[in-house]
Formats: C-alpha cells, structure tokens, sequence
C-alpha cells in the first residue's frame, strides 16, 4: 500500500531536506508550495527544479493574497524592508518583523484539507526551532495542538480512522545538522533557494537573516555553499 | 476604544445573522468571503450586498482553489452532484458528501491571520452544530481547538497579550430560533443567499440541504422567505 505525504515545499534548503527524508522513509510526495505575497520568480522556479529533481509524484502552488493585510516586513510592499546583516543576538531577540501573521497555521491548514482528500497520512514541514526561536507558529507545541486540531476537523478524525500527523524532522537540527542529513541523502542544494529579498536576476543577497543563517550552516558543516551570491 | 471583529461572511442567512449580532455588541466588522471553488456569481453578489447593507468596515475576497483536489460534491466540477429533495433524517446521517476536507480550519486560520494584522478581537463566524452536526468542523469541540491553537500560534498568544476568541453564536440555536434573532435585529433576509445550486440566473433551487433548511426554519418561524425560489 502506497504511503503519502503532503510535503509543504518552498524550495528551499530545509523544505528540500524534509522531502529527501520523507522519500528516504517511503513515501510518495504531493508537494504544495503557497505563496502569500512575498512570490518572486526564482522562488516558483526553485520549487520547481526540486519538484523534478526528487520526482514528487504531485506538485500544486497556491496563491494566498494575505500581504494584502500586512503585518510583516517579508510581504510585498512592506515598509521597513527585511533586515539584513544582523548578528545572531539580533535575529534571536523577540518575535521577527518578517514573522508573517499565522503563516504555518495557514500552511498547515491547507495541507490538511489535501492530505484528506488524497487519503496522506503524513504532513511534512520543514520548520525548524533552533534558528527560527523567535517564530510562534516554529514551536514544537504549536505543532502538537495543530495534530489535535485535526483529529477534530476533519472526517478521519470523527470516524475515528487515521488523521494525517504532523511531521517536521529538521525541528530540534541547526542549519548545519540539516545541510549534513542532505547531503547523506543526495540532495543538491544548488537548485535550492532561500533569500528573502533576491535580486532581478535571482541572486541571493547574502545578507538578510535567511542567507546569513544558510551561509553560517554551510561553514558550520564544512561544505562550500553551491549557490552564487550577489554579495 | 474601537472593538474590531473579522467575520467569516458568506452572504448566507447564517453569517448575516452572525453579522447582526456581532454589531449589536458593539463591534467593527472586517469580513473575509472566502471561494474555494464552489463560486457563483449570485454568491459574490449576496457576499457584497451584505456588506453594503450593514456597512462593514472593510470587506475582502479571498480565493483559495482548493476544489482542485476535490472530496467534496460542493466543490465545482465534483460528481456525483449535490443531493436534493433528502429528508432530515438522510441529512442527519454521517458526514454529508459537501463535507469540504478542512473547510472551516482553513477560513479559520485565513481569518486568524487578518486578525493579527488588524488587531480585531473576536472571529465570529455561522457555523451551526444543529443543522450541520455531521460537519466534523461544526461541532463546539473543534471550535475550541482552534482557539487553543490561535493561543500557541499567534505573536499575541507568545507575547501573553490578548489572542483572538472564536465566536460562534449559532452553535446550538435552530433554524427557525436564528431567524427570529435576525428579524429582532432587522436582518432583511432577502438580500442573503443559501442554495448551494442555484440556476443561471442565480434563483435558489429550493431542493438541496441547504434550500431545504432554509425553508424549514422560514415556515417554523412563522414567516415568509422573502427570497424568490424557482420550485
């Protein structure tokens, strides 16, 4: 019997990694990549490289026009802009402006209602605690009460058959923990992409908190960084 | 101090009642309609309608094309088509085939994120645990999942400041006993829209579920539906 998961796929470094280690445990991959308003060309383009290159049998984007109420700096048209060159004191400290309002509940939400209608038993995420601390919606128990939500939402759960759990492997890793577990599973990370604020041609900036953490993660793990940068 | 509310407004006889009460406790509304594949024309146009006559604050569509992966007979394109002409006993009977996977947990967690970014206080919405009890995403249980998760998952919630409740001011009233509190409040029933398969020209087609319910509760509550029906 086939094992599906939903795989919430960005493309980028750690969503990339989670899909390796969901096809490393079997399964076969419907991927959903959802944007909200942050959608630059080289994000689609990234999500779809990885779509190819590990075969997922399934690949859907989502649109979700949620920048148009704000309350992040990572959406499009937000003032001030994401910040760049931060220390890691800096990045730890509070709840990020690029923090966007209910994001993973939203996510999540959505690859429920797919996982349902395919009969998934697994939702993979690739959030991660360590380097996302300051993220509400990245914490461990966050994760627990969205698998108890949906033992009550949905019809599974009310027939008492199995409800879809909810999977995030690179939760309790560092950047460079993450980057090794790929690499033992063949992952290119050149056709990743993580960079907040790229530019025209695609290039990552190199400097906002989301290069700064992959480029740590790469030293860390004694690995050259595939990806060319701008700076 | 201004208290600000998001509703989830389907232009429906439910969340217009909703909408009714909302405001007799003082609050602002901000109303998401939310598509998700099941649009009609006569569906935007009640949505608008609604929102004219009781002057929201703001108003918003959101399309979310979950009917692309189906489960539902709601859904566009879905076969087999909507039941008509069941009796109440049928209707009671398990989950109804226009169960939509998540549905409620998705508007839910739209409605969250809007919010959060405006900093409403309340999410009301019209969900009925009477006439919908096989609707696992109806039932009171679910609703207070949803508001512990809001606790974990919002910046509020990390923050110990004061997170969003869900209000559900349906939840065990009948048809008939919302109708009489619409009327109370001056709800004019005849701009709102129910049927979930409605002709070309956007008459209600007096046969499925909803239709059925609708009627039901019109004539317990000793008034006439002032909307026109083609049957």
């Amino acid at each position: 019997m086939e094992k599906k998961a939903i795989l919430l796929a960005s493309g980028g470094l750690d969503s990339t990694t989670v899909a390796a280690m969901a096809m490393a445990e079997g399964f076969t991959i419907y991927a959903l990549t959802v944007f909200y308003g942050q959608k630059h060309d080289c994000e689609i383009a990234a999500a779809k490289r990885v779509a190819q290159a590990l075969q997922f049998r399934e690949h859907r984007f989502l649109d979700i026009p949620i920048a148009a109420w704000g309350g992040s700096t990572l959406l499009a048209g937000a003032s001030p802009a994401v910040p760049t060159h931060r220390s890691e004191e800096a990045m730890a400290h509070g709840i990020p402006s690029t923090y966007v309002p209910a994001r993973n509940t939203i996510f999540l939400a959505l690859a429920l209602s797919w996982a349902e209608a395919v009969g998934a038993e697994a939702i993979f995420l690739g959030v991660n605690a360590v380097d996302y601390s300051g993220y509400p919606d990245c914490r461990p128990e966050f994760l627990k009460a969205f698998e108890d939500l949906a033992r009550l939402a949905t019809k599974a759960g009310a027939e008492n058959t199995r409800v879809p759990t909810i999977r995030a492997p690179l939760l309790s890793l560092s950047k460079s923990e993450i980057i090794r577990q790929g690499m033992g599973l063949g992952v290119d990370y050149a056709i990743t992409h993580s960079c907040y604020a790229p530019t025209d041609i695609g290039l990552a900036c190199g400097v906002c908190d989301s290069c700064l953490l992959r480029l740590k993660g790469f030293a860390e793990a004694g690995v050259k960084d595939p990806l060319p940068y701008k700076a």
